[in-house]
């Protein structure tokens, strides 16, 4: 019998949305309608999310209600605390912080249900939390106290804030939310639809997001950025880029990280606004190494790809390793860093989810044996 | 334009698979090329997972080497112990339980390596600990210490050893050990897929499982047992059984849990077991209370279905509320249970996704809006 097989349901519609459309064809990103060029640098990442939440940009009314909201819910109760000090100061940061948003669940007396208001006060508290947490597990892990969330800043401050003890300038906190509000939505990725999912047997908001929070991790997903940086750390001079990508391609199988995405055929215009931060971050700072390296990586990617008759080009993850590089975070750090900023969309999502919900439930094709005959243990 | 949409994932498949085959218009349920009639009753748990994850049931050596491996990994380290007894006592149990499995990753030095030797290491690991878990967190909700695993013990003996602190008698661990094999493998179903989407990132043991056990917890998934039983609490008498179903059946988009299936359209061939066995208890301890309540609601749902022209058996669910309950489990822990199955299944489909592995990126189709103008926030 044939069967149909769709290998990592490339091409497979699994249901309408109003969030986000991706036009791979035209290099097109639209948030609820106003595309991501427009909005980029213009909203924070508050705005972005009351707009993939609430389905347009806030007034002055709205937003200041929103950040009200955050204000009272961005302090994280002791047992969390307690929790990140038990877990081993060498681990994978992300390792952590999925451990505590998964305790969270156990510490709301209303975690379960999941209509549309207590999921939005779930993930209004969970968007606040989140850069609470990375951040204390970020202090903890260095051996210094975890700084209590100041609650007149926004996220993206109060990020920056509890990474390092002190007021971030208003161009940092600026670039810090041009970079979560491009990470905020991308439609049916990986750890998204791992959140819906999770989500299609009616579990409840915590348990989607640490599920989401585990596919995330992944290197051809969230770890993409991390294995970019790692790569731009193994080659450390601008004359190594060549000879490096031209080795990787030589073997079978080879790939270069930070290339190539499974739905843009033309350039992600997330790389395109995140290159030109890169370029303004390494010319203000004057530390220009890696945006220098990424350049050369790109020409020598883009030459290569076209001589195989290929149109293969930077995604988001390029450039972010170098911003996020720039910005002064850890390697190990930019994965939780994009959690930070997908919970936004990972929640839009689940709203749509539970609303229209109907248990995911595809199939395998077995191909196994068939027909055998049990044999007691002492005939085998 | 048109867009073929399969909410749910409904009738698409994925890949190939060589673990487990289901076929819904027969009732059959195929282990490896073993009908499930053929082992429910007649091998142990560590057989069952032993064949699931090596393609055939073990000799002697092969069972023996193995409940070596498990004997020397049932016990948990001390910080898991201490997240534990931070998590609040009045929480669902599978939310400490997600945690802890979460934390673990954290605790293991080689916890991101996902190719199949160390895989296998870590499932192994997390089949012997999953149960020690889950019963030091009843104690401790209890206010009881926990009850250190007994090496000597099988994983369906050591499970009822920890929880009540009495040797098994040998029928308690044999019905135990039914109830596992029978739930240790069902094909595509929302925790195994969710595993396996959250793997296709790349991600690491620990985190798939994870991702499984917030997607199990639903109740229209690993949570439909605990729906069983708390109606059959809430109905209380067999008097009341008839009434109680025309009622919810009355009611639009009314649903008696713990009938129908995605899958099966005749019965569920683990639900036949379960009766006998359900039987079997009933008889033994002369508590037939809650087995004569659940022959009459299938009575009823039988009838009332049939004069609607449907065919909605009872499903693996609906026996197992009942078997847990005589064997003495707290409603609560009723999906942890399955989650200490179902991680059988689960690292099977773990080794063949990481094995042949391809991001799972499906698609949404877009009917939001369009050619939005961005407005400054005074303007809005």
């Amino acid at each position: 019998m044939e069967h149909n097989i769709f290998p990592g349901l490339a091409g497979v519609n699994i249901d309408t949305t109003e969030i986000a459309s991706i036009n791979g064809d035209k290099g097109e990103l639209i948030y609820r309608g106003y595309d991501i060029r427009e909005l980029s640098d213009r909203i924070s990442f508050e705005e972005a999310t009351y707009l993939l939440w609430n389905e347009d940009l806030p007034n002055e009314e709205q937003l200041g209600s929103f950040r009200s909201s955050l204000k009272s819910l961005f302090a994280i109760p002791e047992p969390i605390y307690s929790i990140l000090r038990m877990i081993p100061t060498d681990t994978q940061p992300i390792h952590a912080i999925r451990t505590a948003i998964s305790a969270l669940a156990s510490l709301d007396n209303n975690s379960e249900d999941i209509d549309l208001g207590n999921s939005h006060r779930i993930g209004t508290s969970l968007l606040a939390k989140f850069s609470t947490i990375t951040a204390a597990f970020e202090r903890i892990r260095k051996g210094l106290e975890p700084i209590p969330p100041d609650p007149g800043l926004s996220i993206a401050g109060n990020f920056l804030y509890m990474l390092n003890g002190k007021k971030p300038t208003l161009a940092a906190t600026q670039t810090m939310d041009v970079a979560l509000v491009l990470h905020a939505e991308h439609g049916c990725n990986a750890s998204t639809f791992t959140a819906r999912t999770a989500a299609s047997s009616g579990t409840d908001v915590y348990s989607a997001i640490t599920a989401a929070i585990a596919s995330l991790k992944g290197p051809l997903h969230g770890g993409a950025n991390t294995a970019v940086m790692n790569a731009l750390e193994a080659i450390d001079k601008v004359e190594h880029v060549e000879g490096y990508v031209l080795d990787i391609l030589s073997k079978p199988h080879g790939r270069v990280m930070g290339f190539g995405h499974r739905v843009y055929r033309v350039l992600d215009p997330r790389a395109v606004i995140l290159k030109e931060v890169a370029r303004h971050l390494a010319e203000e700072s004057g530390d220009r190494k890696w945006f220098v390296m990424s350049l050369e990586m790109e020409e020598v990617m883009t030459r290569e790809m076209k001589r195989q008759g290929k149109q293969i080009r930077p995604n988001v993850d390029f450039f972010s390793a170098s911003v996020y590089r720039m910005l002064g975070f850890p390697i190990d750090m930019y994965t939780p860093i994009f959690a930070v900023a997908r919970i936004s969309g990972w929640m839009a999502h689940l709203f749509e989810q539970y609303a229209n919900n109907r248990l995911m439930r595809p199939r395998l094709v077995y191909e196994g044996p068939r027909g055998r005959t049990f044999k007691a243990i002492d005939q085998r």
